[in-house]
């Protein structure tokens, strides 16, 4: 990686403000706007860090279009898929330092709290994901500022998810910076920072997919295919792949998928038919796709008794959960996931190790559908819109 | 147990039917009437059992008044905690002996079925719970009649909760009948039938309670009351009681309970005092009112991260469960519990022996709070109903 180099000798730019592009909301659904930023040096236990790659995530699209109203907020750089190299560090920063290669991860591990002691949770106590956040924990403020066009003053621009990765540089809480091995290629880590680690860890961590098991994946996006893929790798008995679009079948096919159901084509409820297929459910179901509906589909294609039902899909509903209390007492369970329980800093260095050394043979490549310059970012919220793209890797 | 030795050596009455009292249940809310009953030998796979104590639960209360019209079944036979010895044993029962001393189980254990060969469950495929059934598994016939008294023909009488234990015989498929230790008093095991299992079990098998565990217990009947001395054998940290009736305290402090919450005088929703009490919630809440907004209050009373709500109460009701689905994402989960997971023919005969042997300590005392003879059962259900009685033990 040579771009690493630069800094991790020394470095002028250590202490000092940064200008450098960025491509920031203005507005809901308003075209991102490629601005030069000043990008502050980072405060105690931050770290600067330089953009190399960040990928699109539905998450992005939703905070752009301003989805959720409690949740807009503007000017803000959006972005929690990526990865680069750490330019310098703020005072008290121990784990990482001047050119280490890091992937930003958008629920951060402080180490310390009661819940990263924890070892039945990942959502750190301090850093956990929290979408109504747009500043920074240590001191509520912005490190990103652009000059007001109008008034020529510097105006704050806000973070998103921990992260805000769509810019050349960006300002994160060490704790939401996981170190790992350079000689993993960034372009497909920018991946764990979301999508993969969500689906693959959805698999492996919370419903401990295995050799036996039979597995239904709601919604064919990238995290449902990431969940596929980690059935895939724990070598499941049967993936059966759910989605309103037969054309995602294909894709599917290429990363695990064993049967396609086309959701609205099928003749039965959904839950029926795997039913049917799977001699009384699958032993866990994973919702992808933020329906309510279908959260209740996959709940009751699972097997009574034992089927565990991991919801992934963001739900911007005021519908509350559509099940029956009495339902609860026929054995199957249901559980959120968030960044597929993995405790990012303590357990993704060695996921890249083990995909470096091949012993986790994660298809990365499957994932990447499109790469483009920063500069294409609107083509690349167009293609994710438009259900194009899987993943769309920018290179910064 | 003299009443056993009658039956042990060789039995008069094997293979013909026996004429005994029973309590039968003619209408909802009407006041049980004592019958003589005619009860069939058991079939193949079934036994057929004196029963000696027998104990009320509010489900059988609840039967009784018709609160759910697709439950209606009469006359019917209902009690489903009871003890007894086995009169006689139909074909094929090779674990059952006439003498053996038997728990029935409304939750049968066939021991062959995909159900009871996993270790994740306790709902047999067979003879699970089902509230549902009125007769036999084998031939969907009866095994009790009553001579209607204008026609002077037999009339059937319908089976409960694969027990019908309110009678001085009862037929049992051999899945539902559990063979303990003959030195333990059958005049407390008979609450291994239901509530001390299920409460005893939700603690231990289905939220592991351990040493450090903090526990909020929502609603003190017997069920709540058996979690709370699960949790205490298990040395939970603090036992947290919620009920509308302060009452209830007095009881509960014996039974391990540590704090109480009077929940219509507490002055805020009790998940925010739990929470302030506990720093952040507790580890585990058990909802045994069968209210759904007690439901959300137990969930909401959890840590987040790691809580864990075990769902206990029958919510006869449409409204569904009053979760958002984006709450998941808390970390907080939510299962039912059947018979407090225990396998029963698996798993009560070691939990008898420990009983015996002093390895395990609960109190059955504590629960029987009256002992009647069993031509007092309506006595006995008007004391469950005002509440004054946790469990009246009958004998017969
Ligand atoms: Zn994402
Ligand atoms: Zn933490
Ligand atoms: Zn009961
Ligand atoms: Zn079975």
């Amino acid at each position: 990686m040579e771009a690493a180099n630069g800094f991790s000798n020394g470095g002028s730019t250590q202490g000092k403000p940064i200008k450098c592009k960025a491509a920031v909301a203005w507005g809901p659904g308003e075209p991102l706007v490629m601005e030069e930023v000043e990008v502050a040096p980072p405060a105690p236990m931050e770290v600067r860090v330089k953009v190399l790659f960040t990928s699109i995530c539905h998450t992005d699209l939703s905070f752009w279009k301003g989805e959720n109203e409690r949740q807009r907020k503007f000017p803000r750089i959006l972005g929690h898929e990526a990865a680069g190299v750490i330019e310098s560090v703020g005072e008290g920063v121990k784990d990482l330092a001047p050119g280490d290669h890091v992937v930003p991860i958008f629920t951060g591990e402080c180490g310390t709290c009661a819940y990263c002691e924890s070892s039945k949770t990942n959502l750190c106590g301090t850093y956990r994901v929290n979408p109504f956040k747009s500043t920074m924990v240590s001191d509520n403020g912005t490190r990103f500022s652009v000059v007001d066009r109008s008034s020529g003053a510097p105006q704050p621009v806000y973070h998103f998810l921990n992260t805000s990765t769509f810019a050349e540089y960006t300002v994160l809480d060490s704790a939401c910076a996981v170190k790992i091995n350079p000689q993993a290629p960034l372009e497909k880590m920018c991946l764990l920072s979301c999508g993969i680690s969500t689906g693959v860890g959805a698999a492996w961590n919370t419903a401990n997919v295995s050799k036996e098991s039979t597995v239904a994946v709601f919604g064919l996006g990238a995290v449902g295919l990431a969940v596929a893929e980690g059935a895939r790798i724990r070598g499941a008995a049967r993936i059966i792949g759910v989605d309103i679009n037969p054309d995602k079948f294909t894709k599917g096919k290429e990363m695990g998928v064993t049967d396609f159901i086309e959701s609205k084509a099928c003749g039965k409820p959904v839950h029926e038919l795997i039913r049917d297929m799977t001699g009384g459910g699958v032993d866990c179901s994973f919702e992808c796709t933020g329906i309510v509906d279908v959260l209740r589909e996959a709940f009751l294609s699972t097997h009574d008794g034992w089927g565990l039902t991991v919801a992934l899909g963001i739900h911007p509903t005021p519908r509350m959960l559509p099940l029956h209390p009495m339902e609860l007492f026929d054995g199957r369970r249901i559980t959120g996931c968030v960044f597929g329980d993995f405790k990012g800093k303590s357990q993704l260095p060695l996921l890249v190790d083990q995909c470096i050394n091949g012993e986790v043979k994660i298809n990365f490549d499957g994932f990447i559908t499109h790469e483009m310059p920063f500069s294409e970012i609107n083509e690349a919220f167009r293609l994710l819109e438009e259900g194009k793209s899987l993943r769309c890797v920018l290179r910064l």
